[in-house]
This record gives C-alpha cells, sequence and structure tokens, in this order.
C-alpha cells in the first residue's frame, strides 16, 4: 500500500484530486463532548498515568462493556497505546521466537508487521470472495496446528472483509482453543459496525469456559473517530498474561494522558451516537455495493461489519492498475486510491486482482468515487 | 522499585503522608502556552498523523535543535511515543537477538526492559559513586566490544547519576564507535538540565564524522514536564537507520495528537521556561546535597545535571532500608519513597547500599524528605 504513496503524491502535485478509498480512517465526527472536555481540564502539567492505564478509563471501560453484555473488571483492562500496540504486546507474551500463529487471510497487514517483530510466524486458513470470507469449517484451522502454534487470531467484524462471525463459530474456535491450549485472541476494534438487524457481534469474552484463552483487543480509534488519541485495549481474564502484558507497559511507561481523557469520555458518550455513525456507514455500504455491482466483470462481497469491501476486478494485476489510476488515468481532475489486495495476503498471489475499498467518505463522494473507478477499468481494459 | 509499591500503598492506606523522592516525574508547570494551545484547537475528529510525526512538529524540532547548535533537516526525526518508544525501536532497528550494548552502570532500569524484549545483552561499564560516576577510559569500553556488539549507549545527562559527559568524552567514544563501525546511541532526554556555568551539554549530533553513527533520543516529558503527552525523538543521519525506523512506526500508524500539538507549542516556547526551569532545579541540587551531606555516613554523589542524586548510606540493603521506611516507621505522620540502586546495576551486588533520590519536589518538601531520611537512618540502624 505504501509504494502508493508516492503517485497519490505526485497526482495532488499535478493539481488532481484524490479520493482516498483506500485507508481506514473514519470521518465521522467524534461525540462532541470529548472536545469540550478537553477544553475545560485544568492542569498545569502532565503527569504519566499508571502503566495499565487510568482507573477513569478502566471503570469506564468496564460499563461500556457491560452494556454489551460483557462483564470484566477493571483489573482485567490494559489500557494500550491504540490496539497496536495491544497486538503487539500481547503476541511478546504469548509467543516465542519460532511460534505459530494461525489467522484466517485476508488480514490486517499490520498483523504481518508485529509478527515480525515478534519472529513469529503467520500461518493463514484460506477464505474466499466468492463465498463472502465466510470462516471455513474449524477443522480448517484444526488443520494448521502445530506444536508451535500458540493461537488463533481473528478480526471480527473483519478488516479487510467485512465478515462478521457468528456466535457459533466463536465457540467452535473457543472449542478449539481449549482442547489445544491456546489463545483466541481477537481483535474487535469495529464491533460495533455491525449492518444487518438479524446479525448481532459475538464478543470473545461472552464465551462460557473460555476465562483463560480469551483475549480481546479493542480501540476507541474507529468507533469514535479519534485515531489520534492513540487509546486501545487488551482484556483478559487470564492472571498470567495480564502479568506479562503490565511487564511491557510498564517498561514503556504510561499510555498518552489527554487520548485516555478523550477515550473515557467517548466510551460514556451516548448511545445514540454510535447508532448514528453505525447507520451511516449502513447506507454507504448499501450505496458502495449498489454502485460496484453496477460496473461490468466486477465481483463484489457483501460486507457485514466494519468498514471496508473486497472487490475482485476483471483484470490481472489490481497493483498494476492502482498505480495507472494514480498515474495515468483523472476523470475531469479527479482520481481514486485504492488499495490493492495483495498485502492482505500471506501468499502473494492470491488476491491479486482484487482491492479493498474503505467507505469513510461521504455518500456524494463515495458515489463519484466509483464513477471515477469505473471510467477507469473501462478505459484500462481497452488500452 | 516496583516490588515497593505495596508497601507505599499500605501506608498511605494507614494514612501516613508519602512523599516520593523514587520517581522522575517532574512537578513544574509545563510552558502555559501549551494548554492555552490546546484549549484553542477546533476540531471535531482526531486523525492519525504521518507515522514518523507531523511535519510542523519535525519542524519545530529542527528549530529548537539549531538553537542548540544542532543542524539536523525534519527528515532526520521520527517522533515516537516517547523516548520509551524510541529506544524500543532503535534497539530493535540496530540489533538482532544474542547481539550486546555496551553501556556504564548504573544506567536507567528500563534500558533492561528494552533490551530484554528485543533479546539483547547489556554488557555494563563499571562506574563508582566514589568517583562521581565520571566516565572510564575509553579503553574500558573497547574491552567490552565483542563481535556481537552493535552500539555503545549512554545518557547524558545521566539518570541515575546525575553525570554530564563532556566533549571530549563524548569525541572519544566517537572515534571507538567508528574502528568497530558500532552506533553511539545518546539518550538525551535531560539535555537542558545542566547546572554548572562552566559545564555545557555536549550533544551527540554535534560530533563531526559521525553522521552514520550517531542516534540521539529525546522527549519532551522531563524538558517541559509533558510526561503524560508521549512524545520523543529519535534523531539520526543514517539512512539506512532511519528507513528501518520508520517500518516500525508504521506498523504502530502514528504517535498521540494531542501530546504532538503540546510538544510543538512546548518546544517554541520562550528560553526563559527552560532557563526557571533549570534554575530551579539547580537549588534544590544543591539544597538536597548539602542536606544530604550533614547525614552521619552518608556518600552523596554531586549530581551535574538530570535531577537525580545516588547516595551511599551507612548499612548493608537499601531495599530492606526503603521497605522498612515505608512500613515500619514514620515522623509525625509522614515517611520517604526511595529507590533503591541495585535495579540501576546489572550486577545486582553493586549498589546494593545505594538509593536514588530524584528530587522534583519543591525544596520544603525536599528538606522535610531529608530529615525524615536522616531520621529513620538513625532509628533503623540503633535497631
Ligand atoms: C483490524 C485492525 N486492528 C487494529 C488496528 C489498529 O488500531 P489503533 O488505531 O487502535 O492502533 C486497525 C487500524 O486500522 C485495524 O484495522
Ligand atoms: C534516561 C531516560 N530515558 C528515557 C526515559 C523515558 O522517557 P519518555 O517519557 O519520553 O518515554 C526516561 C524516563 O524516566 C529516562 O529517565
Amino acid at each position: 500500500m505504501r509504494a502508493l504513496v508516492p503517485y497519490a503524491d505526485q497526482a495532488k502535485r499535478n493539481g488532481l484530486r484524490v479520493y482516498h478509498l483506500n485507508i481506514g480512517q473514519p470521518d465521522i465526527s467524534s461525540p462532541s463532548e470529548v472536545f469540550e472536555t478537553i477544553k475545560s481540564i485544568g492542569i498545569d502539567l502532565l503527569p504519566y498515568s499508571k502503566s495499565q492505564g487510568t482507573d477513569a478509563l478502566r471503570v469506564a471501560a468496564t460499563e461500556y462493556y457491560k452494556k454489551h453484555d460483557i462483564e470484566v473488571s477493571p483489573d482485567d483492562i490494559i489500557v494500550t497505546t491504540g490496539a497496536s500496540e495491544g497486538i503487539f504486546f500481547l503476541l511478546h507474551s504469548i509467543t516465542d521466537i519460532g511460534d505459530e500463529i494461525v489467522t484466517p487471510e485476508p488480514f490486517y497487514a499490520n498483523y504481518f508487521g508485529f509478527a515480525t517483530i515478534s519472529g513469529v510466524k503467520i500461518i493463514s486458513v484460506e477464505t474466499k470472495l466468492d463465498d463472502n470470507f465466510s470462516l471455513p469449517d474449524v477443522s480448517s484451522f484444526e488443520e494448521k496446528i502445530t506444536d508451535k502454534t500458540k493461537a488463533i487470531l481473528i478480526c471480527n467484524p473483519g478488516n479487510p472483509t467485512g465478515n462478521l462471525y457468528s456466535k457459533a463459530e466463536m465457540e467452535e474456535l473457543g472449542k478449539l482453543v481449549v482442547k489445544y491450549n491456546l489463545q483466541l485472541v481477537v481483535d474487535e476494534v469495529y464491533r460495533e459496525f455491525v449492518y444487518d438487524c438479524n446479525e448481532r457481534h459475538s464478543s470473545v469474552l461472552q464465551i462460557k469456559g473460555l476465562e483463560d484463552h480469551a483475549i480481546m483487543v479493542d480501540s476507541v480509534s474507529k468507533r469514535y473517530s479519534l485515531c489520534g488519541a492513540r487509546v486501545g485495549f487488551v482484556v483478559s481474564k487470564n492472571k498470567l498474561l495480564k502479568d506479562t502484558i503490565l511487564k511491557f507497559a510498564q517498561a514503556r511507561l504510561s499510555p498518552p494522558t489527554y487520548g485516555q481523557i478523550a477515550a473515557e469520555v467517548a466510551l460514556k458518550s451516548s448511545e445514540s451516537y454510535i447508532k448514528n455513525s453505525v447507520l451511516e456507514y449502513k447506507s454507504r455500504r448499501d450505496l458502495l455495493v449498489s454502485e460496484l455491482k453496477k460496473i461490468p466483470g466486477i465481483k463484489v462481497s457483501v460486507p457485514k461489519g466494519a468498514f471496508y469491501c473486497m472487490v475482485a476486478l476483471p483484470l490481472e494485476s489490481a497493483e498494476d492498475f492502482a498505480k495507472w489510476m494514480l498515474g495515468a488515468f483523472q476523470l475531469d481532475g479527479e482520481t481514486v486510491m485504492i488499495a490493492p489486495a495483495p498485502g492482505f495476503y500471506n501468499n502473494s498471489n492470491e488476491g491479486k486482482n482484487q482491492v479493498r475499498i474503505a467507505y469513510v467518505l461521504n455518500k456524494g463522494d463515495l458515489k463519484k468515487s466509483v464513477q471515477i473507478l469505473a471510467k477507469g477499468l473501462e478505459v484500462y481494459n481497452s488500452r
């Protein structure tokens, strides 16, 4: 994805407007109380907080989780500098060098980065666009387990797939991790972004009997458009794991103070805030999917959650096409930047013709972007 | 040090007032512009910043360094989530598992933590309280270099020693790292806290010929009392190193937005702010050292910089004494918490009777604390 940045920069220097379909940075305003509170803080210096995060924030988080039928205590929560740091701490805590983590593919590209830093190998279980990236049978996971496997990692709802795992699927994975004494790590940073009224998000922490085997990763980045706050959570009831993660947390002293204040206010904000955000994302998803489906030769997966949509294009290399869109194409002075899917695959041959489209722009721009994409495809394929 | 926390908590529950001589959390107000600016920001969501930090902050940092006769460009600076993350990124970038880093002992205890996470061994060069912890001859460093050595790490001014390394000493170390193709990593988070008018701080980035071998770590935590901002810098002119560190930075997406705004304002604040802070810390140091010297049997090192003072006590175990002070002693309802020095030593037999005292409390409290310490020692040694 980063290989495209110079192309986008050049396009902008050439005076083009670039619609960013490539990044997961939400555009909906945060709860307004967040900024009101920040403005009202009376402090004259910024101290370190506790390494596990402020008591106030961890209490606010337990109350938030309680509303979502998740019973945890403040001691089960370690505040991290974004979910990013949380994933990093927990990978380091549950693995040694050479160990393996099993995860469905395609997956969030930075899992790669964290695994590499920890010296851990990602072993992937294939999921398919044709199948809407639904979770394969639990036996596909079991097959991949070796004596080096330390965890199964899933992202629910999924980035980039938009897939949502059912309670039954989570329970099956739960049985597997207990059987092999692994951890079930679930990245729930998109936990409330679920768009179909007959679907509900099931948290890994709601599964009975998994107390020592379940780790949830969460973040305020996406839910409250607070990416720059750098506040996430690792939540677990496993005492040994919490103690280990706390040691990492202590080495880096503390999470950011302002971010923690912002996160606390956001977690306490009214439920209508999230409801409205979800309605907005849902209507964007509906628009995006129906507009994309009009493009000849395109295959669209229908995301049930998060805010990404995977699309297979009628061409060979999504990467070449993405570069061409930035470097050689425009429609009335505008173009789009898309994320080629190979970065989300372990085996980079998979998904060669796929792209991920993030629907974090308003519907007008979104519709415009799909028109540009359609026209681009037409021109590209008739060169 | 953490082993003492439950004792301190218990003392507080018992109604005692505990003076914290154990932590390096500054108490002087930050530049007031910082909070004025934060209050005036008009935003409605918090986006990620660039992974290397905002352009505005990196430009402000180059201007700050320029005032201190350090010529760097914004591209030489990577903004990190505190110096902590910076040290972590750079250790990971310059070492492989099993490699070694040479550093004078005693050293900042968290270097241990970061080295452990990176799988790196700390090889220490002894410095002595009797000698005011001055840097031993460069041959003592050279002796420790093996084919696994990747860097020499020093903290200037030093935590916990308060030592300040001269330009000549830095140049000697510079020659050594060039000779053996190592990196000279200098933790300058206390860079402006220098208390004697005939002493000047020499930055590693001022040494000629070290372009590919010098890495500076910096932070706004101590200088501007902005510990909770979580903003630090790794500064280097080594292109390969910067590229590698940037990869780590990209995996964790971005440093905190509010912290970066606070840091930018702080770096631009008037020079009188720092001057006044330094004067205040200097007068505390003078008071602390002269009060401590009155205690019979005590040996005091005179710190030239930072805000810590190492003291050898007339007893066997500083750790036992620190616990006893919290658990079994009080003077008119008050006691002190001190940091036993063994945590700062590689070889934990060294410094067994030493403690580190941070002078980040006002002079009244500081004087009181020393009185309590003196009385405690008297009672402890006549049990
Ligand atoms: C699946 C997933 N996990 C974690 C993260 C990291 O989020 P944070 O901003 O909390 O570090 C992201 C960000 O894009 C994400 O998509
Ligand atoms: C020598 C030294 N380096 C680095 C740090 C970490 O500072 P930061 O708050 O920037 O992570 C500290 C904090 O005490 C320190 O004393």
